[in-house]
């Protein structure tokens, strides 16, 4: 999870060219921008979102930039959904949420404002309204909620 | 799609273990009820919400019963989400929508009323807010927009 391993997939597997401008997920894989990783394979990241519905509001990004769910290779959807539930389950431990959703939005319509295709983990607890206010949370706080959703998932494989 | 080749498919691959008691989507896949199907093949279903958010609100649903994403095995997980994609394409096109919305919801806190997993595709507009009132489709509109998805899938493959 260091800039320099970091960095280092991305080259080997993708090169630059897999990364668009002025894309936020593409920034934060350059390290130009800063996240509080939750996961990091050779073809994803697992990160909090900034403006959390909950806390642990996990995002999942693949590394290629691909606008919408309709862009990406079957075989690579098919990854990022295995990857998807095991980040799932790993943030319902970590965070003893009552239940999960999952949201993956297309296009402005659809609320997308970030136009890498990404999937919301999102905590939820009984007794909550459905859409809570979000609310800009610190990095502090997002490094504290981060390590502890990496910790669970160091127990749990 | 009939009722003869729908049993046959579940038979041969599951047999009766599968399919769990006073589960709505068992239900269905045992024809005990009726539903608008969009799809359907070995492993998997997609069916028209009976209370959808907008025209085309499809569900897509395992044969298998699993009760929640946790619980499906990765590589169902896999195949579940490479339908998805190809179930949502289709839907975009068919509903002329602006974008796609996928939610998928785990556990009563979450908003997951029917145990039996399943993934939410649903069209969406610009300028039209996040989640209207739901509405009690009839069955004879619901087969209308299912006949249009179906035939749209038609020529997509």
């Amino acid at each position: 999870m260091t800039s320099g391993v970091h960095n280092g997939l991305i080259a080997e597997i993708y090169g630059s060219r897999a990364l668009a401008e002025h894309c936020t997920f593409c920034e934060i894989l350059k390290n130009e921008k800063t996240a509080s990783y939750v996961y990091e394979d050779k073809g994803t990241i697992a990160i909090l979102d900034i403006r959390p519905i909950n806390e642990g509001h996990t995002l999942v990004v693949p590394k290629k930039h691909y606008e919408n769910l309709y862009e990406i290779p079957d075989e690579e959807v098919a990854y990022l959904f295995k990857i998807v539930k095991k980040v799932a389950s790993t943030v319902k431990k970590a965070t003893n949420a009552d239940g999960i959703s999952i949201f993956q939005n297309n296009g402005r319509a659809a609320g997308q404002v970030i136009f890498h295709v990404h999937v919301h983990i999102i905590p939820r607890y009984e007794g909550q309204r459905s859409h809570r206010l979000r609310y800009d949370a610190s990095r502090e706080k997002l490094d504290e909620v981060a390590r502890k959703i990496r910790n669970q998932l160091t127990l749990s494989t």
